[in-house]
């Protein structure tokens, strides 16, 4: 049985048979649609961005790697004027479903939406409504910074770091994006009866270790076991709190014109190698997460420029999908040159193969810092002297006109629109 | 298939044939079995705390509830001389174990061996190593209290509460057991991909009445989505900081000779309440969880008696765990009396029907307070003046010897020594 879940425009826009005779469809004015009841894994289908596609403005193809993958994902034409009339189309119905989907997670629009219509009307205060890395609240007179982040990764062990690294690498990342010195993690454990304890064990090793690089201390914690069947293996939350010092005040909203974006790093890496390390790929042998604690690299920063305007980690949706989020809560125009953003070479090559925009991969070890111009070159010397910055480049500049948008200077020249990501390019990688 | 997991003394030591044959089985030596294969849920099976069998010290017995629960418990003979024997062997046995097992997530002995073997030893810390229920760190001269805990209960919604208010009042009270003003907590969502909206919503307006109720803010959020399958319905971690203003200072080591243990009210409400609500038992209509923010009555208690020894709520593993650990950390014995143990008259029946000791069912809205004698009746009349309190009672003193054991003088008389939870009495009530 093969069935389509929607969610874009009227189902009676693509042809379902197409699809079951021979992998391949045309659609006109939808954007993503899952499929289900294919002969694999739930896990495996995989949305990918349509943008990518921009070039092929009628005809709508299964990606090269379907069969490869055994998973599919739908690409539909990119037509500026249908796609906004779309877009308006799309937030209504993702609206109207009354279920939890897995682009509710992906940290892209769905996961917005999400936020917006349930999760912060009931919570709503000043320090959640910036929506930052981090919520900056005042303690004794202190800034104190508050984070939280769960992690249900999927493989736990990976390429360059395990579930506990990464734990505790994302809360102290999203602290320092707040500009603070992380200093106290709390590590909620929620295992599956029957996780094997070596596991358990390599784990807290991750944990541990990550933790004395990040300079924090785990300072509380929790265990909770379900049945079999019940989670997947473990899934670990952490928050945590840093002192933001005296002086430092950033945030996604200060970015201003004139200033120049910088990249700590190359993109993608993280997500790539999680895909192809779960889905059992061997694209190149060298793919390694990025997975590494920022407090080091942000602190030399923030030293010869306290007057950096942002910091971001750019992790679920994307490098594509921060500055978008940057470029509306400062109400300025990001423009990037595709040439300048580093991609390490095997990253590429999988993300071709896989038709994945890097743009839209996470990363979790990589920061953009958007600051006035004049500080561009002393602050990318520290940065490169880093071990976490040694590729650090300029990849942008912040201009006051189209309000709100990306635009990406292409390598051939044009300039297309990057939008924030849509659906769930890929689940479970963090 | 009917097979033995052990967590006990050698497995020689009971007979399977009589258990398969007649549903009743001879042991020696051991404590606690866990059976599988029975042709009942996993999540069913329900070990029982074997010390309300004192009085049959050479037989075990099946649980009256068997059929009724469709799961089943074996219990144990107690006889002390064997059992002191036992406690050594089975510790070693549950080190053996190579898996997680539901009963590390009990709050009881696996628990702490869990905690102690495995997640102290890569984490180890002066703040950590308390084991309070929040920890206690030191920012900008401030003493500020941590915590975080992650609720899987099931059902989600139940009499008394959802997992949306249930993570937001541990959370506050665990802040409080501190000492602490609750200020500001963390939210982060594990949703299972299908999760209804509207359950979410309903979930959030817990959320959103505890946090007003707890005098909480929740200034930062996470949400995670999964597979279908890969978790169960939403899983909630609350992390919190509290302020613990000066002069306070309790903590489970702090138990001295001569202090009273008052107990807020009726005990076992919110675990019996799960039990039946999970299992569709309709025991008794008026069975209400007690999960409750205890934020005002602490504060009512220190204001008129700052010199608080100990605060501690007695979730899983019940009052008796809860006493037992401050009994060891204090080096003191504690001496209740059961027969001024407030327990609600419904739940008192369903503990008899199901066979569980209340003393080691979770509540959710009530705390264990010791502090000087002198201030026992000034205390209770605070206690009793709030809506959380009125059932206030003394329980129990403390006395020097025997160090680190909980004594129980039972209704008829006796008098018994209470242990800490074995096994996982009830899986997922928080």
């Amino acid at each position: 049985m093969l069935t389509g879940r929607h969610h874009g425009a009227p189902l009676n826009n693509f042809k379902k048979m197409d699809l079951a005779k021979n992998g391949m469809f045309h659609v006109k004015h939808s954007r993503i649609l899952f499929l289900r009841g294919l002969p694999i894994s739930c896990r495996a289908i995989y949305l990918i961005d349509f943008s990518i596609f921009f070039s092929f403005p009628k005809t709508t193809h299964l990606l090269p790697g379907f069969t490869f993958m055994r998973s599919c994902a739908i690409v539909f034409p990119r037509r500026t004027r249908v796609i906004s009339a779309c877009m308006r189309r799309c937030r209504k119905i993702v609206m109207d479903r009354d279920q939890i989907a897995l682009d509710h997670g992906s940290g892209g629009e769905a996961s917005a939406e999400l936020v917006e219509t349930i999760l912060l009307p009931f919570l709503d205060n000043p320090a959640l409504r910036e929506l930052d890395d981090s919520a900056v609240v005042s303690l004794c007179g202190a800034k104190v910074a508050m984070t939280t982040d769960s992690y249900v990764v999927d493989p736990i062990f990976f390429p360059g770091g395990d579930i506990g690294s990464l734990a505790v690498h994302g809360t102290v990342n999203d602290l320092c994006m707040q500009g603070a010195r992380p200093l106290y993690l709390t590590l909620g454990l929620i295992l599956e009866e029957g996780l094997p304890l070596k596991d358990l064990h390599r784990v807290m090793e991750g944990v541990a270790r990550a933790s004395r690089e990040g300079g924090v201390i785990v300072v509380a914690g929790d265990t909770k076991v379900v049945p079999k069947g019940h989670a997947d293996k473990i899934f670990i939350n952490t928050a945590g709190i840093g002192l933001i010092p005296d002086g430092i005040s950033v945030g996604a909203g200060n970015a201003r014109p004139g200033d120049v974006i910088l990249l700590s790093g190359t993109v993608a890496d993280h997500g790539i190698t999680i895909l192809t390390t779960r889905e059992g790929l061997r694209l190149q042998s060298s793919l390694k997460s990025d997975s590494a604690p920022l407090n080091d690299l942000v602190a030399d920063v923030l030293k010869i420029c306290p007057d950096v305007h942002v910091l971001r980690d750019p992790t679920r949706g994307g490098v594509a999908t921060a500055l978008n989020e940057i470029a509306r809560r400062s109400g300025v125009a990001i423009r990037l040159s595709e040439d300048r953003i580093p991609i390490a070479r095997p990253v590429r090559s999988a993300c071709e193969m896989l038709g994945l925009d890097p743009l839209y991969v996470a990363n979790e070890g990589k920061c953009l810092i958007i600051l006035p111009k004049e500080q561009e070159s002393a602050v990318l010397e520290v940065m490169r002297r880093h071990p976490y910055g040694s590729s650090a480049t300029l990849i942008g500049e912040v201009e006051a006109q189209p309000r709100g948008t990306v635009l990406l200077k292409t390598a051939v020249g044009g300039t297309r629109i990057l939008s924030t990501l849509t659906g769930a390019q890929l689940p479970r990688i963090c």
